[in-house]
């Protein structure tokens, strides 16, 4: 593939400042140094439904500039392929039919470069829309759907990467350290009461969120406490040791069936004492974050821990500072966030964001008051909003930036090829 | 089938009083009255994995009062046949292996008459535990559970005979009439707040309530009114009337693909102007509440009719009179609910409780420091706790007396073969 | 159910004598009183779609002389019910629109008793047309289908009996003691030429055939040898203890993957040294003939044994005594067959007909110059001429007299749940 | 992709002579060639399970060649990557277990570039083994296998590119010009008899045959006549317009399942006046051969014409020119038939061979006395042998001088990504 066209856009995200177009060439260019190691036939691969070749994550997010922001916005602006929206379309039901999901990995055609040449054209194009203040919120949502395709582009080539039996890397290189050493651990705890949950949709100095984080409002909380550590590798290899997966006392009756279902009896992508990364296959570090688990497993080892998992509203009153001991609000840029193009790994560390998307125990429903945007961008989250639960934080293969304390992210509880883990809560 | 055992048991349940004896006389009596007029083979058919034959329901529950309270409770009780608990478990792991699910149909043995027979010899063996105050709670489980089945008995009765196509009724007889005239929407107004939210299960005068209904809580309402009628069949056909089942733009993603997977175009049990009923094809009554909808219908009913569905803790406010206007708390025995064995049809009433039982928005989930039962009725609730939605009130097939302010019924999102509607609300 | 209507029907079929009215009258009350001891539920259930309901067989084939010969050619006659049709009818598609094949198991109504009054008066309406010498061709069509489906009645609710967990048994009893002493398997060789092969549709006299039966026409055989005996279930215990169903090089490619999607490991109905009987769980005789095999396994077991499966031509030549050393033909009416209502069980004989329908390595496919019969009666046989394999003989299901040299009876190579079993054969 | 090593290679098969190095460099370069318009991803993509992507198809053939012959023949070789066998092997279960079918489409790594190395190595090391006169029956089925493999690259990326939307083409180019004027439709008239039917497998002189095809045997014809022409588009296109999808009257039970269970309404690749080609979407030509149908769809047709499909013996009588008009044998290698890599296209010609595969109406079993070759090579054909129909002549993707009078090609009822087409028979 080739190579990024700017070099200069390589800074991470989240330091190139408030700038839209520095912005947005910081957010092109990684999209292109994720997908660079891939070779043609890696980026066009679709090893399940749920996930997508990379190849199709490069040209999607550029149609979403081209639809939302070219189309709609900039006089005169012809499509480069009128073709291209039926097979780049996710699932915007407003911008008509489009190719079955699973029939992603079928596109040999058009090729990645053919793909970089229309990324460049549009990235060309996009240019005097960076100036108009108006388009801000459009453009704020392009960056993020671009930031979260570039996270699915990880995790979606990991798993095909992993059906490969003859083992196959993305990069090569041995984990990174660890910075600090891990201590036992703590909880951080909470002593209840009304708490500000949600983003302030009405304040125009507060940045941008998708509408599904909105409206602000209040939350009645009971005293609780959160685990300032991720459960560890090591942790759920005693889980499983002490008859986690074969014991139905521990799991929700869907759980229990998808279990037996479908043989689970470890975390996705172990095998003995490695597991699989886009490094290839690696020895466990028992003092890792686990991640590669669902919402069951995840619900099972809390349960079998003695302790729950955090609802979505404890957790966010954590990240924001609100509890008794007057700690600080968390960073939401802190701790193992993605800064630019390379090995990927949960590490652990003592921040509350990074590492793992964090499950909680909350259903992904409309806060009160809730109302999809107009439009076809208005399909963006509302329209998801049954059957799934809310993760909070952010993973090792998040954009650094890109998360912050209201953001819900949201999975079936059978999905696992996110870089999903869990932090225990428990009452007091 | 045989007679039920007496005719004094007849009495609806909440009339008989609060003497043990009496109430599982009239339980156990209503059950068999329930399923009188089933063939045997009607009893035996099974047509889809969530329904289970009539003569299984009669059969499940007597192995439920010989499990739990004669083979747990009563010194020397030997089981009447080792083998049948195998067949008549329905989900408790606790108790072991137990034929799938949706094998209940091939059990043309043992007969109804063989069930009948054990039905008698379990209510006389159970006759001395009813004196017993220290097993109430665990008896009026029982009673809760049995109820919970006459009326799975019926909606699984009324699908099995909705798939013969020669038409099968289990009762003759037109509609009854409704009682008083239905008037224009009304809306109950809450001015927000902080609301009580379920059983009080530390309140020994509280009366039964299932694991789930508690702790009571705290929980905090925005503003909010609540329709005073139910959706009508009316309304629904200008749905319908208005493209609602070709508008992707009024449906949760899951539920376009429900539609389209499935063909529907309807609620269940509609052709042209009738619907299927316990009594047979008849005529559809635009005034009376619409039945057998989907939440994914009550959904996009309700993003058209331009309202939402209330939340649980909103019904459950309402219910118990906490709002402004100072309205008072509404009658859980009131409305269209099952009195006796006969015919079974939703009508509209002023009521808040009955004729169907009621989408809400909320996920069925844990309240704060939920604790299931310890043993195997732990698997109760608890277990199920993942991917269904919650609906409150009651519907013309629930036994009067068995519904409660606090009471959690749940289903997924797709099931409709119960009586199920909705009722609208709204922001204000 | 009620007693057959005649007692004086209670001869087997193939001592009548050649009066249709008495073949008739013993064809009709055979089937009630194969149908006798089952209970309404009995007769109701259906425990896969291959199979159909004992009450659905005595309705289908009343359906069948309804249509054909009553409503086509009885002046005057109406439908007793004119919905029954779309129940009742099988798979004639000229006849029109059916209910769903699996969906034959939800029939609770009808009741036994509504179908036995149906068949009570169409074999009233029937008697008329007894006596129509030009309507014999199509009555005596009309005593083979039935016949066919006394089997099927027998095989598919043995199939039904057989997924009670309880055990459950058609008729009480031990098995029938085998009539002589079976002795070492010697061969039936054939020095090959040209054999006249299927029934000859020309010839008046040649009694009634099915129309894929004929013409009949030469073909021209190596020599070949014939087994005297079945394989029994003996033998198959060898082949299991041998590591048969582990070791691919035995199968065919279809039938290992249907052998591991299916974790087969033994002949249908075995559970340690038992098999389920229409009597229920009872001993295996290791000297009766194995049954309930597929082709894949009579292949299979072939191959180990050395030996191949004869060709349907080999196999009727055999029959005819159309072989070198002057053996006579063999007795279509011989072996171990089905003369009454009661138990039925493989014993072992020396007749080269009985106790199990033996799998032919023919497909079934027409004979030169076959031409299907006109009309609805044309689907009979004709459309079934893909994917499937010839099965020559009778079983102990049977009615005696139904079978002949010429019968090709035909299943898919997958499906096992009729009286199936081998003769092995070898070139020389 | 690179250039096929040697342009000298690029002679057709046919016409390189005997030496099995001249046959082994045009075998192996043809493959290479053939690839040769696909990029890496192109080469990747697999669209169903019935199909294997172009690489898979590269690699596989060559560790046929080293496993069978280098491996087992050549002192001292060792594998060139030990853990690819699991990969490229396809059905051999002699050989050991091996990645799912439908997961060969997964395959990013190795790339094409590695395949081609392996290639070069495993053609570098076969050349000591090309002299060797005992090997010479394994090396031609390598020839042979490996031109198999050759028309399913073709036959399967076609089907691959097929299903994308944006149209994708293999080569440019109209369709060829037809050769000389197709005349009416006349017979090859053949009197019946004993045709000797098969290869002659104890005749050294004979060339290469696969097991299958033998042992030579007599068999027994009645009268009958071939059509000296395919069936057309045009034809075809009557069919569909005289409803011949829509009357079950014309299907057998299998095909009409398949026709509604698949909404069938046309050969595959068709729409509206156009079909897909190699070469991209063109304009049907109505004389050219219909091919893409299945064995259900030639059934159909032959039923509405009147007709009926060959069998494999009347065919291959044909097709030897045993027939009383003294007409000489039929040229295996003439008609329209694979000679280099470059657009591929059914015309329609005089001659036997050539366009399309033909349906026979046999189904695909064992002649008299066939044994199966012994070892994993005996795994090619036999196991194959239950379900499948076999097709005769050769396809305009077969490579000229594969095919031969006793070849029998084999598939599915239902399949049809083969260019199979279909030449009527009747009985005269």
């Amino acid at each position: 593939m080739n190579a990024p066209h700017s070099a200069a856009a390589a800074r991470p995200f989240h330091e190139v400042g408030a700038g839209l177009a520095e912005q947005f060439a910081a957010t092109r260019s990684l999209t292109e140094a994720l997908a660079a190691p891939l070779s043609e036939s890696d980026a066009t691969i679709q090893s399940m439904e749920d996930a997508s070749p990379a190849k199709w994550h490069l040209a999607h997010v550029t149609w979403f500039w081209e639809t939302f922001l070219l189309r709609d916005n900039l006089e005169g602006y012809t499509l480069y392929d009128e073709d291209w929206p039926f097979v780049f379309n996710s699932y915007y039901e407003a911008e008509g039919e489009r190719i079955a999901r699973f029939s992603r990995g079928l596109l040999s055609r058009p090729t990645v470069a053919q793909i970089l040449d229309w990324r460049a054209h549009v990235d060309e194009a996009m240019q005097p829309l960076l100036d108009r203040e108006e388009l801000r919120p459009l453009i704020e949502l392009g960056f993020a759907h671009e930031q979260q395709h570039q996270e699915l582009l990880l995790t979606d080539i990991k798993h095909a990467l992993s059906r490969n039996p003859l083992g196959a890397a993305m990069w090569d290189g041995a984990p990174s350290a660890r910075e600090g050493t891990l201590g036992k651990r703590g909880w951080w705890k909470h002593p209840g009461g009304i708490a500000l949950i949600g983003h302030d949709t009405g304040d125009t100095e507060a940045g941008f969120a998708f509408d599904c984080e909105g409206p602000r409002h209040r939350t009645l909380l009971e005293p609780f406490a959160l685990a300032d550590t991720l459960v560890t590798n090591g942790e759920w290899e005693e889980f499983v040791a002490d008859g986690g997966y074969t014991n139905p006392a521990l799991w929700l009756s869907d759980g229990w069936a998808w279990v037996n279902g479908n043989d689970v009896a470890s975390p996705d992508y172990w095998r003995e004492d490695e597991h699989f990364t886009l490094q290839g296959w690696q020895a466990r570090d028992p003092d890792a974050p686990v991640t590669h688990i669902s919402y069951f497993e995840a619900d099972a080892f809390a349960t079998w821990a003695g302790a729950r998992l955090p609802t979505e509203f404890e957790w966010e009153a954590i990240a924001r500072g609100q509890h008794a001991d007057t700690a600080p609000a968390h960073d939401p840029a802190g701790g193992n966030q993605l800064d630019h193009a390379g090995p990927v790994t949960p590490l652990g560390t003592d921040a509350l964001f990074g590492d793992c998307w964090q499950f909680t125990g909350s259903a992904y429903l409309p806060y009160p008051r809730f109302q999809p945007a107009k439009g076809a961008v208005g399909e963006y989250n509302g329209k998801f909003m049954s059957g799934q639960f809310v993760l909070k934080g952010a993973s090792c293969a998040t954009v650094r930036g890109h998360s912050r304390a209201s953001y819900r992210n949201f999975f079936y509880p059978h999905q696992r090829w996110q870089f999903t883990g869990l932090r225990l809560a428990k009452d007091i």
